[in-house]
This record gives C-alpha cells, structure tokens and sequence, in this order.
C-alpha cells in the first residue's frame, strides 16, 4: 500500500467521472484506498457493490481527512462551496484536483479559498457519455483521451506532476495549457456544439405547424446528431453561466457563418453553397481520418 | 417472371439509394430482371458483380425501353433532365417513380413533361447513410423506414397504389402526403439540421485564435454531432437550391431559438437556461424511447 502513488483517494461525486477514474487507479494498482463521498445514499452503496470504492461516506469533512489526493467531480457550479468544505479539512501536503469543464472561473474561485499547504490543480478529462452515477463508471473511460490541467500562478510543481502521472496512469494524454486557453477551446468543440443542438432541437420539435410530431419523421442522422441535446441541463445550465464570454464569442462567431449560408441558400449561390458545404467537408473528415 | 410485381425495373443511378431497393425487391422475389443505368461504367460493373442488378448500360433511352417501372436515384438538381428523356422511351403504362429529397419543385418541373399513358409518383424513402456508391447497397436499408408518396392531382391511383406495394415489399411504412407538407418537414428534421452542421464544423474549424487545430482536442460527441457535415456537397447543394422557401423558414426559425439562448447567457439567466435545455432534452428524448 505504501509504494503505491496515490495511498488514499478521496472521490467527491462518485458518478461517471469521479468513478472511471477510482476504477482506472485501481485497475493499475496505483491506489491504496478509495473513500467515495457523496449526497445520495443509494448511489454510494451502489459504487460499493461494484467496487468502485472502497468505503463511503456522505460527510465531506471526515471523507477528505486522510486522503492524500482529493478529486472534485461534481457539478461545476458547486465545485467552489465544495472545494472550501473540502480543503478546509485536508492534511497538510494533500492535493485537490477537480474535472470541472470549465477552468477560468473556478480556479479563480478557489485558488484564494485554499488554506496553506494545501494544493490544488485544476483539471478536465476529455471525456463522458451520457450517462450518470455509479452505475455508468468504467476503467478504461479514459484510456486514448486527452486531459487538459491548467496550472495558474499559484500551482505547485510537484501537486501538478503528481496530478499528471495519475491522469497518465488512468490512460491519458495530458496536456497543460493555460486556464483561459482552455475555456475557449472547450467553448469550441464542446459548448457551442451543444448551444446548437439544443436550440435546433427546440426550433424543430416546438414547430406546430401540422397537427402530428413532426420528429417522428426523423431518421438515425436526426437522432444522431441531437444526441448531446439529451445531455443534463444542469449541467449544461453550469457551464453557460461560468464560461460566459467564451461561449459568447463562439455563439457570435457560429451565427455569423449560419447567416452568411443562410443568405446564399436565399440567393440560389450554387457555387457559394457548394464551396461552403465542401470546405466543412474537409475539415470534418480530417479529424475522423 | 410474369407473375411478380415488376417484371422489368430499370434503376437509374445505382448507388446507396437505387442499388438497395433493387436488392430489397430480388430478395422479395417481387422483381423479374433488374436492369441499371448510370454513368460510370466502373461503378455499373461493380453492381453486376455484387447482383445488384441483371443487366447495365449507360443509355438512359435503352435501359428503360421494356421497363414496368423506372426509379430515379440521381441528384436532386439532374431529376428533371434524367426523368424526361426517360419518359421519352417508356413502354405506354409504365411507371416512373424517384427518391429525390425535395418533392414539391420536381414534381412540379417533371409533370408537365410526361408523354400521355406514362405514369409519375414522386417519393421519397427515409433512408441512408453517408456512403455512397454500389457497394455502399444492401437489402434491408429500407426495413423499417417511412417511405414518403407524394401524390398530385394528376397521379395515377393505378401507379401510386403499385410504386406504395413496391415500398411495402422493400420493407418500409408508406405514408402518403402533399408535397409541400413533404418539404416543409424535410426541411425541419433533415435539412436544417445539415446547414447547422456544416456552420458550426466551418465556425469552429475556422477558429484561429491559436496555432494549432482546436479540432484535434474534439472527443467523441462532436465527431457525432457532426458526422452529417461530411455529407455529399453536391447532393446538399441540390437541395438548398430546390427546396429554398421551406429551408429559409426553418433557418430562421432556428436564429431565433439560438438568439433567445444567447441573451439568456448573456444574461445570466440561470432558470431560463435550464428550462431551454430541459424542454430541449424532453423532446429529444420522446424519440429515441
């Protein structure tokens, strides 16, 4: 137990994020003992049975006692409350992470709450389903994905490199970038792709028209590509309000080239449209290669 | 031979779409000798060799000559030409059907072109993936899809009740409605949804903020999210062009919904959010029960 690089890992939110990654640590023998913490009971009992952590408890005092690493893997508005509790209660030297998707605002938020000796390094695994809880966690979830930490200022060299080689271990390819950086990017390929499909599921599903559901119409493309559009809204609501203006600038920046299509399908532009469709084409294929 | 639905189909444009219902039909035992028409040998002598179809020429006029029925799949944008030098060399009583995506501008070119005693039924079968090509056919591409008739004034009850049997027997559920209801619901689950994919695959590929490609950092939701972008530009240039007024109202019915969000995240408008996200999740969700 003692050799092992994490000896305690404390999990706060034992769902799919916070439970891959107990599992993918175990898997690798890269941990001692797992403490789960968490609100719901059920859920927690339910982590237990599946192995996923070795012992629960739902107060988040006496779970972050002895843990030599903390992980954060709740919603990202609670993550600042919940950082306080939790590094008010950490030994000295323990490490605080977090796998929140948005890093400006809660490294921000967090940074001045944290007692001396205590570190914490902002993370995001890039990855999930859409599924939740216990029940949805597995150890290869991030095996072949990347993990961005956004050290700030105040980052501990040796919290983040412990970070990193458990990130690694879990089967990552970490990458560090700076926490702004970060927030856009994520606004990009991930934000704004769900800010899409929500209001086209909306404008699509509410249009009243004729008398039947017009998306009972729909066939596997339709279904396929409103996928994310069944993801948590308050999860979703979480991240529109703390990554603001990146996602502002993203949903100005999309807006844009749709009225400027919008505009050439008005103007029957055969070989604008053609030389729009085609440029998008290439740049989708490319990173399916 | 002589007691089968159709004795003689000539499949023009033996692809995904005309290559499938020719296998559908042969597994069905309900067609007699298939004969395909396009105009890439390569891919004609491919369809020979999978069985696709009997027989292949890359004379439009020959290969319908002794035809029962002839199906148009070929690009939107080509059906009127195609269909009227086909019409030309149709046997009197036979049927000329197509799988064009957009119903109201081509029945609306193709009709007043038909020779007296040949026999139009524009429709138009839900189905298909983002191959193409022969070997992209197989027979049960239409189980369990809609099939979509678009009957005219001046559609033959005789000919419509046929090309619904042949639907029927690939596998699909015919429905039969107006061809400006078909374009207006096209339009909404299938149309749109491609101009938004190929908008935000341009918007956030377009992204230079940064030297390297953000694209790189994109996980599996946005690869699925935008796996439609990778469509056919030609094929959905065809369709902006010819199915315009629908597309333009559902365009920007869409603006509206994704404008209202975007106040709502300027705004901070936590409750707002979560219920534009909710509502969106809930009708999404009712179609993948």
């Amino acid at each position: 137990m003692s050799t092992c690089l994490v000896p305690r890992l404390a999990v706060v939110g034992v769902g799919l994020i916070g439970g891959s990654l107990a599992l993918a640590l175990k898997a690798a023998g890269a941990v001692g003992e797992v403490v789960g913490i968490g609100r719901g009971r059920a859920n927690l009992d339910k982590a237990l049975e599946l192995g996923v952590i070795d012992r629960a408890t739902q107060d988040l005092a006496e779970g972050v006692r002895d843990a030599d690493l903390v992980f954060l893997a709740t919603p990202v508005l609670s993550l600042t409350e919940v950082a306080a509790t939790a590094a008010a209660h950490m030994k000295l030297g323990a490490i605080l992470t977090d796998g929140g998707s948005v890093k400006g605002s809660v490294a921000a938020a967090i940074e001045p709450l944290l007692p001396v000796g205590i570190h914490f390094v902002p993370g995001h695994p890039i990855a999930g389903t859409e599924k939740s809880g216990a029940e949805a966690a597995f150890a290869t979830l991030y095996h072949g994905r990347r993990c961005i930490l956004t050290p700030t200022a105040h980052t501990d060299i040796g919290a983040l490199d412990l970070v990193r080689r458990v990130w690694e271990i879990a089967g990552s390819s970490v990458v560090l970038m700076d926490v702004e950086k970060h927030d856009r990017i994520l606004a990009a390929i991930s934000h704004l792709p769900h800010m899409v499909a929500y209001s086209l599921v909306n404008a699509v599903g509410s249009y009243d028209r004729y008398e039947e559901n017009i998306l009972e119409y729909s066939a596997g493309g339709f279904r396929d590509f409103t996928r994310i559009a069944s993801s948590d809204p308050t999860m979703w609501r979480d991240i529109a309000l703390t990554n603001r203006d990146a996602l502002l600038e993203m949903m100005e920046r999309c807006e844009a080239f749709f009225a400027e299509l919008k505009e050439d399908v008005r103007n029957g532009e055969a070989d604008k449209l053609y030389e729009f469709f085609q440029r998008s084409k290439e740049l989708r294929d490319a990173i399916v290669k």
